[in-house]
């Protein structure tokens, strides 16, 4: 009998591989000798190199790239076979913004790691955006690859919010020429424009440490660069759903050309999801916290699309599920189900997160066992 | 298929029926066609008159009988076939304390009811011990049933810890005589001793409003009212497991000729439960906490161990499950759950309880519905 285990990040408590190390143990604990298939989900954001490389025929890479404030961090990435997979939160990653504030923060560093791909002479880029602590619009990530921001005295600009300010015009000659040749995906399930109330600032801001009382002149200023571009890309893209992933990198990476792809879908593409679904008996998926949000596609909601379609069953087991989405949750899943095992705080769930994900997962192991035993009953 | 729901009462939010009624709402949503049968149970305590009733077969009584201080209390109980069932919660519950204190109650309605059991003609009389307020040795109920307790000048005292106080002499001419030819069975999953640090006072005491610097003195005063009565009896039962039940009722029923039987064991035994599980496929049971003190023989311990023998998989679904108790909950459950979708407090849980249950209930069917599923992939 086959499982794949094909959970996405509990967050703030278990990575998606430790949810998958934590379900497996309890499932050989009531079956053991269950063939487990480990599967990590991730959405685009954090955790999206991790989940990939999981599933093996990866190559893992490492580049030293710039920072928000232009220091060096050392960013990892995937090779496969003439693909390099990238995640903007190993360069940009909120957890890595100290101090600087979002003004003076640049995405230049994605910009320089997609560099190193074509260096390594990538025909594809996939790029996880998500769980970014920038809010650029992608200018700094633009730079990086050659484009030149100039104020209106014809001097460089920084490719920072605090920049794009002062923005009068932008020299493209030296953008690199193999962004032309180079396939370019992007993976997110982000659905911002650039701009506007439902737009990068507005939306995810707040939670990148901008000031309420700034939030609309740094709207503008993205507004104002995405005017700047758009003669050149001939298409507006700041108003393409996606555009405001990542800080506005997803609109940055539009204007090369980038392909838009939901980031679980992605993720399930990339570590042969589909293709581990193929035979096995029994599907698990989870989360920290499932609502109604979830049902808009989310990672375990992707897992459970795919394996409607292998006709598998999948049980879903998340830190806490919202009883709003529970009609919906009772059709697509067979069973739905929180690791908590009585009344505890947040913070206790997610401190034993990795015993009660055990625990849970051997319970519904000798509930599902039963069918097979029913089986044997019946014959 | 057959699905026999048989939840102890979750203490504090639902009775066993209750938890009967929200696991067959959550159970049908999944699996309109399932057949249910009701087994709510009950350890003896409060409840059980309800667990045994739910079967049917029976007939619902009511007897006006004297409360902890005499004033007049409708009881119920139920009569089967010359069989009377008595629940002494319905006499002299915690729940009917108000201020008196525990020196001056006294379970003399517990000997009226019997008495009204006598009178209907009862063959058999099943009294369910458990969840009590009183601590006068079962000297009420006795001084109901005919015995007087006189002081040393051949005065009557009251039935109370009070009296015992000064007890010097029983008077047992005028006991009723038709209990030498009634079948008593106790009913109880208390196991204490009447007198001692393991005894009711010290045990129960507290939770019936004891102080704790009179502990001692009631517990010795329950200790020369056994001596007073071990004359009579012949033997040492207030040292038999279960003298302490319901504040050593247990003790002066034992003393009448009573069987001892666990309260849990009993109620399955009167509401059918073995024969349910017959041509059953799946049982669910519960209880409000479910830790260690459960597999020492609590109702669905005994659950279990009846759908052992009927070989019928059984799946726990608690308000809390202790993780201590996890590796012989494992052994003997096919799942045990929670019902907490996530990080709650005991408060929530409860209020939220019948909710809870159903929306658990529908999953874990919905889980359990995966074998038959299985099996029709199989052929």
């Amino acid at each position: 009998m086959r499982v794949v285990l094909a959970p996405d990040s509990f967050k703030g408590s278990l990575s998606a591989t430790a949810v998958c190390r934590a379900m497996a143990e309890g499932i050989l604990r009531a079956w053991p000798a269950a063939e487990l298939l480990w599967r990590p989900m991730a959405d685009g954001g954090e955790g999206t190199l991790e989940a990939i490389a999981a599933a093996g025929h990866v190559v893992w890479r490492q580049s030293c790239v710039s920072g928000f404030d232009g220091k060096p961090v050392e960013a990892r990435w995937l090779w496969r076979e003439g693909i390099a997979i990238l995640e903007t939160a190993e360069v940009v990653g909120l957890h890595q913004v100290g101090d600087l504030p979002l003004a003076e923060r640049s995405s230049r560093g994605v910009g320089e790691l997609i560099t190193a791909a074509l260096d390594a002479g990538a025909r594809e880029i996939w790029l996880g955006l998500g769980g970014t602590g920038c809010n650029d619009g992608g200018a700094g990530c633009l730079a990086a690859l050659g484009l030149r921001l100039l104020d209106a005295h014809g001097q460089a600009l920084p490719a920072t919010l605090a920049g794009l300010a002062h923005l009068a015009r932008l020299d493209w000659h030296l953008l690199d020429p193999r962004l032309q040749h180079v396939r370019l995906v992007l993976m997110s399930d982000v659905t911002s424009p650039l701009c506007g109330p439902q737009g990068a600032t507005f939306v995810f801001g707040p939670q990148k440490g901008a000031d309420a009382a700034d939030l609309a002149t740094f709207d503008a200023r993205l507004a104002h660069w995405a005017q700047q571009v758009m003669p050149h890309s001939g298409a507006p893209w700041h108003e393409s759903a996606g555009a405001g992933a990542a800080g506005g990198l997803g609109f940055a990476l539009l204007t090369l050309g980038g392909e838009y792809r939901s980031g679980s879908a992605a993720v399930a593409a990339l570590n042969g999801l589909a293709e581990a679904l193929t035979g096995a008996q029994w599907v698990l998926t989870g989360e920290g916290r499932t609502d109604q949000q979830t049902t808009l596609g989310k990672a375990p909601w992707r897992v459970a699309e795919l394996a409607a379609e292998a006709r598998v069953p999948v049980t879903l087991l998340s830190g806490a599920v919202d009883r709003q989405a529970r009609t919906v949750l009772a059709q697509r899943f067979a069973g739905y189900f929180s690791i908590c095992n009585g009344p505890q705080t947040l913070d206790q769930a997610r401190s034993e997160a990795a015993v009660l994900v055990a625990d849970a997962a051997e319970s519904l192991t000798r509930l599902f066992m039963l069918g097979g035993r029913y089986h044997m009953y019946l014959s």
